[in-house]
């Protein structure tokens, strides 16, 4: 297994893009990677794609073709990974084991979803087909799901309602910060206190955004990485773990099982410990979702992480900043590309570009990704390659 | 890079399985390929799985998670891989190049598809969601496009209708010795001929089925194999090759450049030769496409292929039988288990378990999935493992 490193990293700004086509956001996104890469694009051997939704979203399937062809690439191989949110950090782990492997030098990662192309109500229906079909069928739909979650942390540990408002305070403000957010305004706690409510406790502004995005990233071996680019990020672990789709049958409402085994796992290839990471992009689906993965992660323990939210302990510049693009919250949540929007942002921060957000001597990052109900956890850790 | 082993393997009985639901045929599928390989189902560490339209036919994404929690191996990291045809080829490579990397040890590879959940005027939308919008929206479906190739053969190569019926009969007689084919019933060159026209020169009996099926195989290290499995089949070649999505781009409309690049990497890298080969389960999506296939593959030369099928040349018992399992054409295409079910018939047939259509002294084989418009091509080479 060869060690593999990021050379180049980009993606569109995220927002409801509805001036803009799907073959444009690939377009833009692949074409930003590549550049910034350093690399001929005809260097490009694969490209694997992450997206959930654009039979539905834009009556297309086949989706990695359209991407190598929409790219100029069209000899390139092509193809599409799903798992729900997880997509993208999946289709990263995929060419990552591809690379490490020898099988390829040079691939890009693209994710992309856009799905502000229908009614509100179709576009809820459509992503509930993420979660498993006989539970949304009886009403368990992402909110209510993690409202569940809500309740039961509350119940355990006393959190909040205003506890879990500091945690999309925190974000919107990161938010405000990045250029490519699809929220770029921050909003008070008293703010996100205010908003209806969409399943008790969690409100609208509890919840991440229905945003059209895309993201993409060239890997290559960490060997090969100082020809073209003096600033390479290492990929020091790609972790995945899963449990159970059937949330009826959940062991714990207070954590995700999936996160704490592939957390478990990442850090111990990585030989990395905790107090080693500069920064985590985590999937804040909904606010309540931050708390349990500060937990899950390893970061604070149960109980420990509203309260800490609340003293700014993940804002940038605290001790772990939570994050710091805005997050699903506030960058946007474009599902398919969410996870390789959190490893564009390791390429910004690793490399000190990432303006007012930028994590002060950012050495490394940790992205979790989770898809489903949620039923798999994705997490990377990157530090800088040289 | 490890050698990496099939040693398990088994499918359902395919066809138009409208009693069956979805989890069911997943649980009979990889239940039975587990039960076959000699592994405890525990050991099982990952599941790659090839569909192409669940969300769509079932209501259901995240079918990776579905897969996991339906096969009682809710705590196993799984996820879906979408190329349209060749998305169950592309899950077998997957995984294979985890195995070989020495990410995983045990892994299933599972494909379904279960698409006669709708009208047929929705089935044939949902299909052509696979092909490029823009072209499909003025008319270029799959048959439209397909039959565009065999105009251009006939041409240039004076192939004619009657040679195409050939194929297709081929297969029927094929499937009709295969009890897990959609079609278990033979049809001559007359009733082929007579089929009512669907895109001329293509009639009903030159086109694929649209089929319900699965079909899952469990894959390890060649080293581990032995311990499980008297008789593992090993995997010497993986290949992937790409051309551009856009038909009205294309270089060629008698041969598929995918399928040539793909070969061409597959043969250097198992060291084998054609003549090394004891069959071929190849993408006949339609009669005309098995005739390129044929010619690109480099079994035939261009123009030979039509002669060729017409004399026999690639029946069971011929010179190089295609398609021994009845193919597409009679097995059926349940377009994401397609590829997987490719692997199936290769297990069975080097096991010398294949009965009646058991192909003689079979010690090797190579599978071949186009994928898009053809945009993609997949291609395995197997032999048996000791």
């Amino acid at each position: 297994m060869r060690k593999v490193s990021i050379i180049g990293g980009d993606e569109i700004r995220w927002g409801v893009l509805k001036e803009r086509t799907f073959p444009d956001m690939i377009s833009e996104a692949g074409s930003k990677a590549i550049s910034d890469s350093g690399i001929e694009k005809k260097a490009i051997q694969a490209i694997y794609v992450g997206n959930f939704g654009a039979p539905a979203f834009v009556g297309q399937n086949t989706v990695g073709s359209l991407v190598a062809t929409t790219l100029g690439l069209p000899n390139v191989p092509a193809f599409r990974i799903e798992a729900a949110c997880s997509s993208g950090a999946i289709a990263f782990r995929e060419a990552y084991i591809a690379v490490a492997a020898g099988i390829y030098d040079f691939v890009l990662v693209l994710g992309i979803e856009k799905m502000n192309t229908k009614e509100s109500s179709e576009v809820i229906q459509l992503i509930a087909q993420g979660t498993y079909a006989p539970e949304t069928a009886m009403g368990l739909n992402a909110p209510a799901m993690f409202a569940m979650y809500a309740q039961a942390h509350m119940k355990k540990y006393g959190t909040t309602k205003e506890q879990l408002a500091h945690v999309s305070a925190k974000s919107y403000y990161h938010g405000s910060l990045n250029p490519h957010a699809h929220m770029q305004k921050p909003f008070s706690v008293r703010e996100v206190l205010e908003a209806p409510i969409i399943a008790s406790p969690l409100g609208r502004h509890d919840c991440s955004l229905v945003t059209d995005g895309a993201a993409a990233v060239v890997i290559c071996p960490l060997e090969l990485a100082k020809r073209y680019n003096p600033k390479p990020i290492e990929v020091v672990a790609s972790a995945i773990a899963a449990e159970t789709f059937k949330v009826s049958q959940r062991e714990s409402f207070t954590s995700f099982g999936c996160t704490k085994r592939a957390v478990t796992q990442a850090f111990a290839i990585s030989g990395m410990a905790h107090k080693d990471i500069s920064f985590v992009e985590c999937h804040d689906c909904f606010s309540i979702t931050e708390i349990l993965n500060m937990e899950d992660l390893g970061f604070f323990q149960p109980g420990d992480a509203a309260p800490a939210v609340v003293e700014g302990r993940t804002r940038i510049g605290g001790q772990i900043p939570f994050n710091v693009s805005g997050g699903l919250k506030s960058k946007g949540h474009a599902i398919g590309a969410t996870g390789v929007g959190q490893i564009v942002e390791v390429v910004y921060q690793l490399r000190g570009l990432a303006g007012p957000r930028q994590v002060k001597n950012a050495e490394t990052a940790l992205t979790h990704m989770l898809g489903g109900t949620p039923s798999v956890c994705t997490i990377h850790i990157f530090k800088k390659g040289f």
